[in-house]
């Protein structure tokens, strides 16, 4: 059941990260997942056998980011299900990992669905595991599908926004590959800005607390080798009062039926900068992300996070004599209490445009975008 | 010349931090520091017996905050006169060892210029050397006034914009005893507040990259046992967006003759969440950072320091096999390159009121605050 650490195998090509993947070797088939708390100093993969090894995985942000959530939710009830578990019992747990991102609910209900349907129909268990399996590798292909449609429709708003080329864009945490099944959100679009050679400039908000950008996105800007730039997220009214900052690009956790967007904590501000510079918005997401069922920002549960993640910073451990040294540092006196929310939340009043994998919303609007859900709706169902 | 580290004393009662102080030992007299970059993990002594010393203490910010510059500079060149070093020398490195503060500039230039009225007037190097060193000490003992002054006009404005106390203020960097002869700056007025029953909580924002807020504030937070909650500085905006925060308090490092605020980076987003929400920005300083010959904000020098700052974060260094563990600790990718200004500047228009020892000003116009310098230079002249 626990989850083993192995090198990560050297046989993948620089550049190509593999995020998450279904592997069945002779002892049984196991979802491997690039473990992102130890990037970019170590590349492990972490093996799940189980869901449970699976939801301590999303809770310690092993795995994380809204699309890849989702296909890492399919994919562990399909594990209880091929494993012979408890279906129903994986999914509740899996679902309530983590509150904000709506994608991980939305993925695990798909697979559980997908098996159910099965069993309804009179298939048998390995039948109805065969089929949540195919449901997590549907999505899984989807996401990564929509990614590049996402970046299309993304670079084609920019292009309309700024013309000219030449884009300095700011982003935050990180939407690139580690997200997804493909190449990201809102990294995706600056990805292909760059191969279009019309991105001048990425600036990376360092991301604080867990340093998603410093540790994360810094990491894939350097692979695709991007010209990108780091900065503590402190220092982005720097960049906007000099006039350095043409489009901010982020992703989301998830967007209300109001076009309200929660997302990793640090983008309002982005947001409130952004408009009082009169500089784009740009939100990236999956269609998956739109929760019609959230009315509002207001109905957005906003997971509050340890303290510890704020108070301490953990170092790499060293063997020194009796034991080991490093782990986690503290950044503030001890029992310092931190006010640690992961996410925040955008009005659509603050959001120049909604890109998804079926379009571009701008306005932002209840309607705009019901319309754009229905549209896709029609299409896959 | 080397700077030696010394074991903070027993006998400093709790509570009670000498961030500076002039000693005079049988080996000759010294520059006492407490050095600010081993806090809070150590409370250690930075001994500088010249002035070389002193630059290298206040460029890697083992000391560190405007006022608190003012009077290192003075004391430094007073060091240099006592010991028989080039005084004009010394003076010029110092002043030069950062260019935001301006009161490092005129603490330096005070001393210098009594250092030279005293030869001019045919005085001895001695009787020069003495008239340096008491320069020195009347900058010290004047902030410390100056500090409680700027508590008291504080604390009337928090109650006249805010009636009912009960005040919930943000605040940024470091601005208490630690960068000060007295109490501080913004600090001060929040200790002003506690101590009166009408600070309900202190938000402290943590101040990447060096972290003056989580290291430094909750010290003194904690210390002076005020209700206090440590944040990322991205988490300010989900406070604003709450109603959790009634007022910003920041010191500053540079006002121009125009009101433009050069403060510690971050100060300025605060600035625009702060009109956004239609919440008070305070910036609390003492008539010496004010500096006429800096017309307006485009005309500040900020200061852009070493990447490692961002890119790094440093860990106790612990004894291992065969050498030592810990320092500098990668957050990036090797490689990376970060944006890393000290310093931000916030427009007059964003500043609701700057508070100084002779009063408050506010609204923030070029002609009230020439007429509170103005007022001041009769008083003290």
């Amino acid at each position: 059941m626990a989850d083993q650490y192995a090198q990560f195998s050297e046989d993948n090509r620089p550049g190509e990260i593999p995020a998450i993947r279904w592997d069945e070797p002779p002892e049984g088939p196991v979802l491997v997942l690039l473990d992102q708390t130890r990037l970019p100093a170590e590349e492990v993969e972490l093996v799940c056998t189980d869901a449970s090894a699976l939801v301590e995985a999303i809770r310690s942000l092993a795995v994380r980011g809204a699309p890849l959530l989702g296909i890492a939710g399919a994919y562990g009830v399909a594990l209880a299900a091929v494993r012979g578990f408890d279906v129903d019992g994986a999914a509740a747990s899996l679902a309530g990992a983590r509150p904000t991102a709506v994608n991980l609910s939305y993925g695990v209900r798909r697979a559980q669905q997908a098996h159910l349907a099965v069993l309804r129909a009179g298939g048998d268990q390995e039948q109805a595991a065969g089929a949540a399996l195919a449901a997590a590798r549907a999505l899984h292909r989807e996401d990564a599908e929509a990614s590049g449609r996402m970046a299309v429709h993304g670079l084609a708003l920019l292009d309309e926004l700024l013309p000219g080329g030449n884009h300095r864009v700011l982003t935050h945490c990180n939407t690139g590959a580690l997200v997804s099944g493909g190449e990201g959100t809102a990294f995706a679009v600056a990805l292909a800005a760059h191969r279009a050679g019309r991105l001048r400039r990425l600036w990376v908000d360092e991301t604080r607390p867990l340093l998603q950008g410093a540790r994360l996105t810094s990491y894939e800007a350097a692979r695709a080798g991007m010209a990108y730039t780091l900065l503590t997220d402190n220092a982005a009214g720097s960049l906007f009062s000099a006039g350095e900052v043409d489009a901010v690009l982020v992703g989301a956790d998830r967007i209300a039926a109001d076009g309200s967007v929660a997302n990793k904590v640090g983008s309002y501000p982005l947001a409130v900068l952004a408009r009082y510079h009169h500089v784009p918005f740009i939100v990236v997401a999956p269609l998956t992300t739109v929760d019609p069922d959230t009315p509002n920002g207001a109905s957005i549960e906003v997971e509050q996070r340890a303290s510890h993640e704020v108070t301490e910073i953990t170092a790499p451990l060293v063997p020194v004599a009796g034991g080991e040294a490093g782990g986690a540092i503290p950044l503030a006196p001890l029992g310092t209490q931190a006010y640690n929310p992961a996410f925040d939340v955008t009005p659509p009043e603050l959001v120049t445009a909604i890109v998804t994998e079926e379009g571009v919303v701008s306005p932002v609007t209840v309607e705009a975008l019901a319309e754009l859900c229905d549209r896709s709706r029609q299409v896959t169902i």
